[in-house]
């Protein structure tokens, strides 16, 4: 068997054609191992996950719609378990290489997914992005990858973890073909026209590492002429953390309620530091909640006053590129924490999010992230084309 | 290979011959997994483990001192994970059987010691017991087993976990074995006289279930007739169920204190039982240990003015017998809770302790407990002898 570089989960590389003659004939997908493939289990990225003791019935919408388009599916690919990760590393399955950077992680909690396509061992993977492992392996893996707008996809047949946060989306090595299996996906052409009007986050540049905005800078100044009308704005007011903080306490106690049941009937085998922050997410207070989604609604109404349709934003996806591998759990808290503050908007707000790859720090792939308003998926998708075109 | 069910740790059936022509010649013994035997990694019930890496160098004081007296060692059992555990359900390595009750727990954390003696594949096997992990398995299989006088034994070549607490032990399946074991362990012969005063912890008995109290009566009956007088007593005043929550203030923090760097670094596979047991302990806040650690000096106390030379307390092991294998976290922890009532005075004042089998519930053993003050541990290794004789 071929080095696929840890991305596949073992006994999953089954080859399931695609209807011939659609759209995507001639692509192959992989599928993040929390998305119901039928005749294979679901295994959630935990050896004791429930749907791993029976393969699935049907597939997935996602999977189903992939197929459906023409595109071949060729295999589930390694998750951090039940989703709850944001590095890639698993202590049941192993990292999957990140081939930009081998010695680093490749980003999660669509590790393998992001793995995958990096490598070319497929065309686009399907991920999951509840706190951004759609948006984080896209930045350490130097590739498209998209955050959609929260309900715009079927999550059918995909395992949830919070459900007010969690999206299903993708990864491309290229903008033609993340365009071609956007429209499939989102179920809507990409569109001629472009954004008119590009708000770069002050505050989300300032909070990145120095090196990284400085790489992002040409980016942001192509997307500029691009968009033509350029503007700095505070993203958030109160501070990106107090949002990430918001969203700290609102999606742990959604994977509390989520798997509380599996944990207690079950008790499965976990890495400590997952165990750790379901524990944690249990442990969170009501009035925390309350004021949380308080903060939520605050944000929420922000960013649609900030994004009518025309305009986008601009921030780095990650504070910095991809960490070495092996780090302890208290080193990893503070990356986790740090990607944190720039991802949770996501998860917070629901808008849609693309992120371009093509800078580096040290030869390390880092992304620049656009963000539409509610529903301006293909929008940005189309801005992506357009970046790749006049390159 | 035999059946020898899943009592030991796979690769670790090795044998080791004692020294010939010493007192414990021809008799064998397994050793729980906490206890370095040369040659053979030291695994703690975890996969991650960090003893699991390499064969330990030299036997643990305990291995050693056996091997010295005569008995041959074969092989290591299976422990609740880094002996955090009283039911000896492993994740991991499976539940050792527990042949008096075969579609029920063994007891743990020393659950395989336990099974292998209970099994009759040695006559005795080491195990550790901070907070009933002798102690318990004992009443649930139907075994001698000695929880000894805190500090008594060197506990060189031991995995430790709260060290304020740790103790090692031993259990048999007959007293005049238990007995010859012990002489050598405790490094003391046993003595003819016997205790001459016997207290009824009414209290205890209170707390167990009825069934218990009742089957457990003949035997608190012949104790009396062999110790002369009989009194009832009150064996903790502020209830023991404070006593308990004492000791389950204590000894998670010192658990935690001695596996977080570990933690930390390794990131370790655990059931999530034990994690979150783990988290919880790092949670307990100072000036909750701080008023534990008050009582617990007023525990010591209490039982040194109960138990002089001469004098033997007996209460019911455990307040029921061997629960159903496969509950869920949630049933087991009320079951650990009420365990740890009957049990947590060993850790919290030190004091030695012995479980006489013999008593039955519908068919599933049930163990009395003769508990004496410091240092009186041949005294109640001397009492089970004449207990068994006069039978």
């Amino acid at each position: 068997m071929a080095d696929t570089g840890g991305a596949f989960v073992p006994g999953t590389e089954v080859r399931i054609e695609g209807r011939a003659g659609g759209p995507l004939d001639g692509l192959t997908f992989a599928a993040k191992d929390l998305f119901d493939v039928a005749g294979l289990p679901t295994g959630g990225g935990n050896p004791d996950w429930e749907g791993a003791d029976a393969p699935a019935g049907r597939h997935a919408w996602a999977v189903e719609t992939l197929l459906d388009a023409g595109a071949a599916f060729i295999g589930k690919t390694v998750t951090d378990e039940v989703s709850l990760g944001i590095l890639g590393e698993s202590a049941f399955y192993g990292t999957p290489v990140n081939p930009a950077a081998p010695e680093r992680v490749p980003g999660g909690s669509s590790s393998g997914s992001a793995s995958a396509v990096a490598s070319g061992l497929c065309d686009t993977a399907l991920g999951t992005d509840t706190g951004g492992s759609v948006r984080v392996p896209s930045s350490f893996c130097g590739l498209y990858g998209i955050r959609p707008t929260w309900g715009r996809l079927d999550l059918g047949g995909m395992m949830a973890q919070a459900p007010s946060s969690d999206t299903a989306g993708w990864f491309a090595r290229d903008a033609e073909t993340f365009a071609r299996i956007s429209a499939v996906l989102l179920q809507e052409a990409v569109p001629e026209a472009l954004p008119a009007r590009l708000l770069v986050a002050a505050d989300a540049f300032g909070f990145a590492d120095a090196a990284v905005a400085e790489a992002l800078r040409p980016t942001v100044e192509r997307l500029g002429r691009i968009a033509g009308a350029v503007e700095e704005v505070t993203m958030a007011p109160p501070g990106l953390s107090a949002w990430a903080r918001a969203q700290r306490t609102l999606q742990p106690w959604e994977a509390w309620l989520t798997f509380r049941d599996w944990l207690d009937r079950r008790n499965p085998r976990m890495a400590y530091s997952v165990a750790r922050n379901l524990v944690r997410g249990a442990d969170i207070a009501e009035a925390d909640r309350l004021w949380a989604s308080m903060l939520r609604a605050e944000a929420r109404a922000r960013l649609t006053r900030l994004l009518p349709p025309g305009t986008v934003l601009c921030l780095p996806t990650t504070p910095f590129p991809a960490p070495p591998k092996g780090l302890s759990i208290s080193e990893q808290e503070v990356l986790r924490t740090r990607i944190s503050v720039l991802a949770s908007h996501g998860g917070l707000t629901g808008v849609p999010q693309v992120n371009l790859p093509g800078a580096a720090v040290d030869g390390l792939p880092v992304g620049l992230s656009i963000v539409g308003g509610h529903g301006a998926d293909t929008s940005l998708v189309a801005l992506a084309l357009a970046m790749e075109r006049t390159q």
